[in-house]
């Protein structure tokens, strides 16, 4: 039977980064013989444009009926000032994340070899960096409730979110952390708050329950400031990081950003059955969309992801991973990993070089 | 009038790097006749151990009835496992700072341009840094309620706490970011994640109503996860940066970090008449403590902070700031900061040099 592929541009530099992606994903197509079926919808500030809703109907059904979805980015300065807080860009990608229950965010900080002086790090502090932090993601404060603003007595406007997780959730998103860093060098840093909040005091009590299903990995805990602090220090001490959705947030894009080159950085958001969405680290990056120069690679890369965690087609990442290291070597580099020597290559002519190498 | 000065060293490296502190502060006192009252209390973990509560109500007294506080630090593995949260060393800093309404924290991010080789990042990246975090220190999510841990239908555990801000709070803290920018690049930049959580709508909303009254500070806006990027990036785009209690914590220790020698970093804690808490970024360091070796020049510098905000002493502030720097300029380095050629100093050693140098 033949698997589906959803793709959603998205806004800003979306379409643009994702339109080489696609050209990468039929090529391996035909060459897999993976038999995919591709179809492509709308969400985001797009979508608002077109339907007047971030995440209209017909693009949910096609993410329930796709086996993977492809997300480009969403959000920028144009829907910034929608006042109803439930038609906004972001609300797209959280809708899917919720509805088909993604919870399971894997983001990999990876260093490329090829690239290691566009760090802002020292050389010796990141060479070599492999950390994959796995960030929950479909609870915590983002889908909290209680949750909004009211007005107090005296007038007085007051914000309010909740910040909640149960004993499953936890379990679960520690359970995903537990099997990657067994995968890896068998070692998981959880990261909480434990010292103030009373959710992330259950958080480190689960993650200990679950550790005796662990033996072989090695459990270590570290408070949410002390982590963000120790990325920047000495950030090869970390395998793998698990933490909340609004942590993640934060550590992710830190962990990202000390690599230098987040224009390369794919992830994956896993529902329990290893269904997924793909998309790069990155965001949507209205400030360059539309000149044709943003970096395709991460989303690339996460088609790679794609093939390997939801599509059982390894050989076909295999393949891709290969032929984006092999476009590095060339010298080819958009303008976010330019350095000295390189040669400038536009989205398109950066997709062109990864499908001549596939 | 004589002014009262109250000393918490706490726990770990605190006892030591208050002791050096403590010196520096009677020198000055002579030395520019300031006629301060000096007492010394316990709070955290060495208050636990010797009352069974992590705030004494002498503490608390000794709290209000000063002008100024200086903390070590509190803190440490010995009490993580009591079982009961209220009884914890965090709770004593905590409890101080929210029943004397400390809720203006300025944690500076200066780079020493002697210990430019400390940093994890390049010296292009960091030199001349120089930032200033507002955090807001009485509210948000470390104070909101409801919070606890319950048992739901089924008898799953569920952890909870509650992210909230009124108006005023926001508008509080506002002013004292304004300010701040106010007297320094006029540039501030405020930190929420509005695309997400609606108390930080509230917060952008409020920062934008205030920036009418300070049309010479030009105000930006900025995700956190993207603002964790950004420090990571190029921090030195930032003047001052302004945010909630749990961002600022994890932001404030993430730039402190970018210097590499948080060892050196102040911090103040401010009601609305000025009255501080004052105490180093670093915390309780208990795998060092009582070895010496810990660097006292961040308790140090909060004396200085202390003399400036809080006492009136700003010549005495200098003094102390200056001979600091000239400390550092005779190359005597502790451990955390030490680097080839350097000269290394214990605890005390590193105090008795800034004594001479006053
Ligand atoms: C766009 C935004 C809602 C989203 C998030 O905060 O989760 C993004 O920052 C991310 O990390 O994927
Ligand atoms: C010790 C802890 C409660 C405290 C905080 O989180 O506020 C500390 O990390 C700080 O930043 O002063």
């Amino acid at each position: 039977m033949s698997k589906k592929v959803l793709i959603l541009p998205g806004d800003g530099i979306g379409p643009e980064i994702v339109r080489e992606a696609r050209k990468v994903l039929s090529c391996v197509n035909s060459q897999f013989d993976l038999g995919l079926e591709i179809d492509e919808q709308l969400v985001g500030g797009a979508a608002i444009d077109a339907t007047g809703k971030p995440l209209p109907d017909e693009t949910l059904a096609a993410a329930r009926a796709a086996d993977a979805i492809l997300l480009g980015a969403v959000g920028g300065p144009k829907w910034d000032s929608i006042p109803d807080f439930a038609i906004r860009p972001e609300k797209g990608l959280l809708g899917i994340r919720s509805a088909l229950g993604l919870f399971g965010n894997l983001r990999p900080a990876i260093l490329y070899p090829q690239l290691a002086h566009a760090s802002s790090l020292k050389p010796e502090v990141v060479a070599g960096l492999d950390i994959l932090i796995v960030r929950e993601l479909t609870g915590g404060i983002y889908f909290g409730q209680p949750r909004g603003v009211r007005i107090k007595e005296g007038g007085v406007r007051e914000g309010f979110n909740t910040y909640v997780y149960d004993e499953n959730e936890i379990r679960r998103i520690g359970r995903v952390a537990f099997e990657a860093a067994r995968a890896r060098n068998k070692r998981l840093c959880s990261v909480d708050k434990a010292n103030v909040l009373e959710v992330t005091v259950l958080w480190r009590e689960v993650m200990i329950e679950l550790s005796a299903e662990y033996p072989d990995v090695e459990l270590s805990h570290m408070y949410v400031d002390n982590a963000a602090m120790q990325l920047v220090r000495a950030p090869k001490q970390f395998d793998v990081m698990v933490t909340g959705n609004m942590f993640g947030d934060i550590l992710s894009d830190a962990a990202a950003m000390l690599t230098g080159s987040i224009g390369m950085l794919p992830s994956a958001s896993l529902d329990v059955n290893g269904k997924g969405m793909y998309e790069p680290c990155h965001g949507s990056a209205p400030d360059i969309a539309g000149q044709g120069i943003a970096n395709p690679l991460a989303t690339i890369l996460s088609v790679a992801m794609m093939l390997r965690y939801s599509l059982a087609a390894p050989e076909a990442a295999d393949k891709i991973e290969a032929a984006v290291s092999q476009v590095l070597d060339q010298n080819l580099r958009t303008a976010d990993i330019m350095s000295a020597g390189m040669q400038a290559a536009s989205t398109s002519e950066m997709g062109d070089a990864v499908l001549r190498a596939l």
